[in-house]
């Protein structure tokens, strides 16, 4: 008779294959099931031959195979398969049993999910696992959500696959439902940020300094240096550098300039919306995605609208000086809105979110890891209540030595002709942000004058409306 | 035995009580029934009286009362009471008869009733009724989507209580289910955007032109007069005009800085989102509502991030001049972002969106009234399958010709300090269509080294990846 696995395990596509093996070579026995039965007999044969990893042909089996409580991981696509599992597992599941969806799911279905299956007695963990197939198999960063009392049951487990900084395994639990993969979605946002914003970098070294490949290449392995160390930039260092292999040109240049996108960026923009909290530099990361496809509407525009000479004309050391300050300036502003992001769903959805946490979780794994999560683990460490992150004190110091070299930049671009839409938005967050008044009042007085809204006073407390004149001429609800 | 009436409609608040006697007054008589029967009764011996309203006290009665095909216009909240009033009147009607839902309903809501009421035999309108509570009674602009044999039934009445622009009655059939409350939508969307570019305008003239509430109207009288010609252009320049009356100071500077919000501009945003159509500027304006409120922290960022001098140090009257340009740029770059998102729509729904219609039907009765609408419709008119506003001759022309002033101004707010989100995102929203190479490029290789995503390339078709680097280091999946 064989013995019990560990833990189950749904859907071999290369992510859930990575993370069975992964999991195995922690010491866990694992039993998996996929859809299709031959990629399970594929892969006992192959990669998983002579490790603890037991073949299932059905839930039934599956379920069978496994220790109580049962523990079992879904790895399947986003969205309505995920349903669909959870409703053929069911039946062969009892009260106490673990599931796990370790995909990429709205944190609204891990919401929904959550309630369905306590109801039923079964503990539910929404976990976002960045990191991508490398990541899976050799440590990811583990976002935890969900049953409090199953993250406690599995802590071992995941502390033991995850990546690590400085020792410390980049696996938390977060909160209730989906707290997990809530956080796994900031993260992405912010990577989408984070890679516009060194896309309008790229763009302004080629464009308005005039470098070549090379060149921006070097400038990138100096950042990487300093205070911008970080995944994104080594690699776009690496990406400059890179020849083709046939014509010998910087293979970037034969890049075609179409962005995809896999709809993470866009459900943090939503979800910004949803909450009322500003997220403009990580929107403009989304939106600058979606103007990238328009590739036959932008060549006929821009014979339509010739624009000024984009080459800078003033001292180039100074404006890769005030380049790199404006990178970094507006790189806080975009981690700013994740986290007032984090904060603001963590009072909606009573998650209590640890920010610090957060920080700490991305530290190594993912696609953001950066030294740059250090300081913002510190921050969060020391005022866990802080309202926004430009507020804390190292932020603080850096973006205001940063501001003229930022603005300089900015406003360079604007004379030049181009686009910077993500290092721009920043500094008008910034900007708005460090204003005590707004011209907002000028907006709740068209409202209340079409619409009798009504606005407030800085005189004295209460409602106020105003007859704005005799025959008022249209109305509206917005 | 009383006369069947012409239409029945429910809910009494003050948009639907102005929408009765408006019907009435051009010649229909009126079946009401409100929640609360006393005020249906208050309505009856007041402003109803003596004309040819009729009350019901149960929704049994008011389908009693009505003419066959019956026809009941809803105006309750947008929501849960939109589905529990038809759930109760469903068992009242026959097939064939008309239900109009004449509320700010989300289009979505709109489609799955049409897709419900249609199992039913019920005729379904979704209207999108845009003018508040003096456009109800006195001619609102009227969007009309859902069944178009319903549509023809009530167009004669449509076309009576509508606003009219040049004689043309402000009320158009723009298609099935949905369509009406999405053109609805972007009028909202649109409207944030150009009280966030007024607002803007607003805020240099005071902080960096320095002038005084009574200049600034007239800088506002002056722009009305020309091509930015607006109904909120010119009830800014009446509120700029308007003195508080305890103090004599200009009441618009006693008003708290703090916007609110209804949702349909949030709504328009998530829509741009989902059907990946860059709508920044529309954006821009929502979020800076939401900045608007985050009072408090704004206070302590005045203090914690000290700006530049905000005065601006050049010619004054060459700066208005620039400003006037930049208001008119960006404005069609906002109108360019929502009628791409109508045409988006129109494909992704099935709906054959007349855009030329859009621009016909807001001219009148509604907030953004204005005479650029007419240029928009004879763009639209001319050519239908425009792909951007921006591309029309005449918007072509005219942004070239802004387009020094626009940069200048933009430019100088960076500078100077002053946040000018819609301003900024609208000029980089230009910007990145006219440029033929964006640096996308840059991030599709980051794409393809970090998460194997493939590129494509510009000098031949096909997929590529690369291995960029003997051992990668990481992986996700955006």
């Amino acid at each position: 008779m064989e013995a019990y696995s560990d833990i189950g395990l749904v859907g071999l596509a290369v992510m859930g294959e990575n993370l069975a093996l992964n999991i195995e070579r922690q010491g866990f026995s694992v039993a998996v099931f996929n859809r299709t039965g031959e990629k399970t007999t594929r892969f006992l044969a192959g990669r998983a031959r002579g490790k603890a990893l037991a073949a299932a042909y059905s839930l039934p089996e599956l379920t069978g195979l496994l220790r109580r409580p049962r523990k079992i991981m879904l790895m399947v696509k986003a969205g309505r398969p995920v349903d669909e599992i959870i409703g053929q597992l069911l039946p062969h599941l009892e009260a106490g049993d673990i599931l796990l969806d370790c995909g990429n799911s709205h944190f609204e279905d891990t919401r929904r999910r959550n309630a369905r299956l306590a109801q039923a007695g079964v503990l539910f963990l929404g976990v976002g696992v960045s990191g991508g197939e490398e990541g899976a198999l050799n440590g990811p960063s583990i976002m935890i959500g969900g049953n409090e009392e199953a993250y406690r049951e599995l802590a071992g487990l995941f502390n033991r696959i995850a990546a690590r900084a400085a020792g410390t395994p980049c696996a938390f639990y977060f909160g209730p439902d989906g707290a997990g993969h809530y956080v796994k979605m900031i993260h992405n946002g912010i990577e989408y940020a984070d890679m516009q914003l060194i896309a309008e970098s790229y763009h302004l070294l080629k464009a308005a300094v005039g470098l070549e490949a090379e060149e921006m290449a070097e400038v990138f392995r100096t950042w990487n240096e300093g205070e911008l160390e970080s995944f994104l930039i080594e690699i776009t260092a690496e990406i400059l550098a890179r020849p083709d292999e046939e014509s010998g040109r910087p293979l970037v240049e034969m890049i075609r300039d179409q962005a995809e996108q896999k709809g993470t960026g866009k459900w943090t923009c939503q979800s910004a919306l949803e909450l009322g909290v500003p997220a403009p530099t990580i929107t403009e990361a989304v939106y600058a995605r979606g103007l990238s496809a328009l590739k036959a509407e932008r060549v006929e525009a821009a014979r339509a609208f010739p624009g000024p000479n984009p080459r800078y004309a003033g001292d180039k050391e100074k404006f890769l000086a005030a380049l790199r300050d404006a990178l970094y300036a507006a790189k806080i502003c975009s981690y700013a809105q994740g986290f007032a992001l984090l904060r603001a769903a963590g009072q909606a959805y009573g998650w209590e979110l640890d920010l610090s946490r957060a920080a700490l979780v991305w530290r190594s794994g993912c696609i953001i890891r950066a030294g740059f999560l250090d300081r913002i683990a510190e921050a969060y460490g020391k005022s866990p209540g802080l309202v926004n992150l430009m507020l804390d004190p190292f932020f603080r110091e850096r973006l205001n030595r940063a501001q003229a070299g930022w603005r300089r930049v900015v406003a360079s671009a604007k004379e030049l002709g181009i686009a910077t839409p993500a290092l721009s938005s920043s500094l008008d967050y910034f900007d708005g942000y460090r204003t005590a008044d707004l011209p907002a009042n000028l907006i709740q007085a068209q409202r209340d004058y079409f619409g009798a809204h009504m606005f407030e006073r800085t005189d004295r407390p209460g409602k106020f409306h105003v007859v704005w004149q005799d025959e008022v001429q249209g109305a509206g609800n917005n």
